[in-house]
């Protein structure tokens, strides 16, 4: 087999190939996908609670159908991955889940109930400077209302992001789920008069921060721009929106305090009706999640989310994780979104030509796991491995075969030792790392007694440890290797199982 | 919001998005994706009673670790969906799911326990002409033991397609695991002499042909070439591979009939050492599988499976469904391969440089959904929609979210309709097309009252096709549309799907 050299023309030595993944893509283990599966079936459940049904589209679409919607892409081609197919046409991977379902419901309109009320869960494709917690695949577990302008189906994504917090461990106050509305932005910007698309982008970057920095600084971004190192001079420089300050003041105060006491100061600023319509659905959104139950405590309205993508146009909501936890280097971690989504009436209407509104939140399942794993909520315990029937001679694998296909009709899992059996040593370390219960070997001795030997390594782990106590030592090993006849193989396995609690069916 | 028009300088008239697939894509809907999952559940449930564990790699990978072996590929781009990366590395979508593990292992060697006994589904991606149940996206089901060189695991291979047949509901003697070697293809090519591998590859495609045609044609297309149409002149005409007369007869009486009748000719041609070692290997996995039980109306040998991927070395695999249907048309279908697999002992040693035997089984799960799809053999039946609280009075949403949310606090599937409130019958229509087992309705007088009206679908839809027996009638339209309290609308909705069997938990 050869590698696939690019000019063979050049003779060049045959280097071997290198084994390595691009940046920004990582395996996942069995413990990892175990408790990926956990998180997404507990997840189904709760949206399938609420109505919504299942659909799934392919991981690549044609790119206009896609469009461009990443935030902070400046450049064209940026963000997604893109190849031309055979007739020249572009084709992009999905870079998340909500512009593919825009294409499949504006595809299916007329066969659809609607409002149709749909889930999924994939992986989606940046194509970005992979960082720490920065991915270039990840999974997203998306939901979406598609036909219903009514703030009631936005209250409800708010609702449904909290109780599938509460169902994957998390506990009421360690999340929140923050809801703002893009129109009440859209009114900012209207009222200050900002007529340009980049300075209004440098804005909402600057809203965007007010995790990070205290109000005055938000203030600076807002204006004359920020030095990094605190005064002039000092650090980096971020260039400001240039608003004045009595804009940039107010705008700060709104966004800063989500108190009734800047009330005044944002009504005297922003008066235009786009931002009482923003405010009124905002209200309504308020009232049905509070008479539904969910207070405060769950469902927040804060003026500060923005949420990146640029095809939100009305309500937007956001998860956020409140705990806190150490990395590795014993820095403090904030883990801040781990969902989020918002309504985006644009977006089916672009193929339909006609307005269908829509609403949709979405689970960043990778990035979520990846901070329950970080905060130890996550099962990591690796499950017991199969049983192992060891090769004491070679001529008989035959029979060890069958050994294993008897524990396997059984519904116990179990296999042959595959590797090069010559060592008895290295197979019992094969069953110690793969966390088997026990190993079956049956030598010439046992054979001609017509017997097995079962050595059940929980308990021989148990006996190494055990000092002093004679008795108690006699006792277990006696249990820790036994011999039965042939025929209560299976039986004899089931007794160990059984007494460790590894499940079998 | 625009498109994203290419060339913007050309003012065009703007077009409305078309909403589309490329082709060979599709989407998924409920039943699919419910099928989907059992499906893989099922056959997760048997490679892990056969001791594999879970390993997941990303979907895309470097072009050169995937390496290039799809089968009929002339061109060398195609078959593949690449694109650079930003430091300009060709980067590709997996074709298949064992070229990513051989680079996984190999990058992990040191960390795994060996043999290391692995599975993974996941959707792989060709860039082929699609066509009739040929998709650019599709998903495969795998297991592999890596690092083991044993017949012992090729045996395992086998017995496990069987088992996974059998637990998704395919009887014995409907479906039927093939085993060859690819050591005895080799072994007569160098009987025959053939140096060229365009000629080789000739060869291997004319005895792939063998469950298309009858043995007389396989000979023309070994030697001469083939019309189509039956004789000289009349059809396409396919370029044969130029064997002679006698070396083609040989081969086709070998691989034509795989009884002990043609064991002579077939000593006489090929008796190189390689064929004896692949016999050897065939006689061992015979062995074992027997021995285990597996006879063979399950796993059989035979001399005409080739399976087209290039990396495998030695003993090759293939699931057949032996099933017939008709497709829409009446004509009669063949499903042929559901699966399949080999040894492929030079793919993890393309990265280790040392040699690292290895043996995978793939299971063509979208292939095998189409095929049971099409024999009638998977639950297609639409499961049961949530509850719908329909709006009676739009001013009241809020209450009527609190009477959904009370009812998902009590695990039952329910939601608001989020539609145009104005017509009740709209809503009735929707709930109805949803599935719904129930829908409740709160209007004035009822809200008067203190009490919400529930409407039993599932009855109603009985009660319209009684006829005559007035008595009957008049019951069931008592229980069929029913007031309760507002109190006990959880317990009076709980009654509703306890008649029809409707789970809630």
């Amino acid at each position: 087999m050869q590698d696939t050299p690019e000019k063979a023309a050049k003779p060049k030595k045959i280097q071997k190939l290198r084994a390595r993944l691009p940046r920004g893509l990582g395996d996942r283990g069995p413990a990892e996908i175990a408790a990926t599966r956990r998180m997404t079936e507990t997840i189904r459940e709760v949206y399938e609670r609420y109505g919504f049904e299942p659909v799934e589209t392919p991981a690549m679409e044609f790119t206009d159908a896609l469009g461009k919607f990443l935030p902070d892409q400046d450049r064209p081609n940026e963000g997604v991955f893109s190849f031309q197919d055979d007739d020249e046409q572009w084709i992009s991977l999905r870079y998340d889940l909500t512009a593919p379902l825009a294409r499949y419901v504006a595809e299916n309109f007329d066969h659809l109930p609607k409002p149709y009320r749909s889930y999924r869960a994939g992986y989606v494709y940046r194509n970005e400077k992979p960082g720490p917690g920065r991915f270039r695949q990840f999974m997203q577990f998306d939901a979406d209302t598609v036909g219903s302008a009514s703030p009631a189906a936005d209250a409800e994504m708010c609702m449904m992001a909290a109780d599938a917090m509460e169902a994957l461990g998390i506990k009421r106050g360690q999340y929140v789920v923050k809801v703002n509305n893009r129109k009440v932005l859209d009114g900012m910007r209207q009222a200050i008069g900002v007529a340009d698309d980049a300075q209004w982008l440098t804005v909402m970057r600057a809203i965007d921060k007010l995790d990070k920095f205290p109000i005055g600084e938000i203030i600076k971004l807002l204006t004359i721009g920020r030095w990094d190192g605190g005064e002039e001079g000092k650090g980096d420089f971020t260039k400001g929106a240039g608003l004045d300050e009595a804009h940039a003041g107010a705008l700060a105060n709104y966004i800063g305090e989500p108190s009734s006491e800047n009330e005044a100061a944002y009504r005297y600023l922003f008066e235009p009706e786009l931002v009482q319509l923003a405010r009124d659905e905002l209200r309504q959104i308020s009232e049905i999640v509070t008479s539904a139950g969910y207070g405060d405590d769950r469902i927040r309205i804060d003026p500060s989310i923005v949420r990146g993508l640029e095809y939100y146009t009305g309500p937007v909501f956001e998860v956020e994780l409140l705990l806190e936890t150490n990395d590795e280097k014993g820095r403090p971690v904030r883990f801040g979104s781990v969902g989020g989504g918002g309504r985006y009436d644009g977006l089916v209407s672009r193929f339909r030509g006609e307005p269908v509104p829509a609403t949709g939140f979405s689970i960043g399942v990778s990035r979520l796991q990846a901070a329950l794993t970080l905060l130890g909520k996550l099962d990591v315990t690796p499950e017991f491995g199969p049983v192992v029937v060891t090769v004491f001679d070679r001529d008989r694998v035959a029979d060890y075969q069958k050994m294993v296909a008897q524990l396997r009709n059984a519904r116990i899992r179990a296999e042959l030792y595959l590797g090069n059996p010559k060592n008895m040593g290295n197979q019992l370390k094969y069953a110690d790392r793969r966390h088997s219960p026990c190993v079956i070997i049956q030598g010439s001795d046992e054979k001609a007694a017509g017997e097995v030997m079962l050595k059940d390594l929980i308990l021989g782990a148990e006996l190494s440890k055990l000092e002093g106590d004679r008795d108690a030592y006699l006792a277990k090993q006696s249990e820790a290797q036994t011999k039965v006849p042939e025929a209560s193989l299976v039986e004899a396995v089931r007794k160990i199982l059984d007494r460790h609690g590894v499940k079998w069916n």
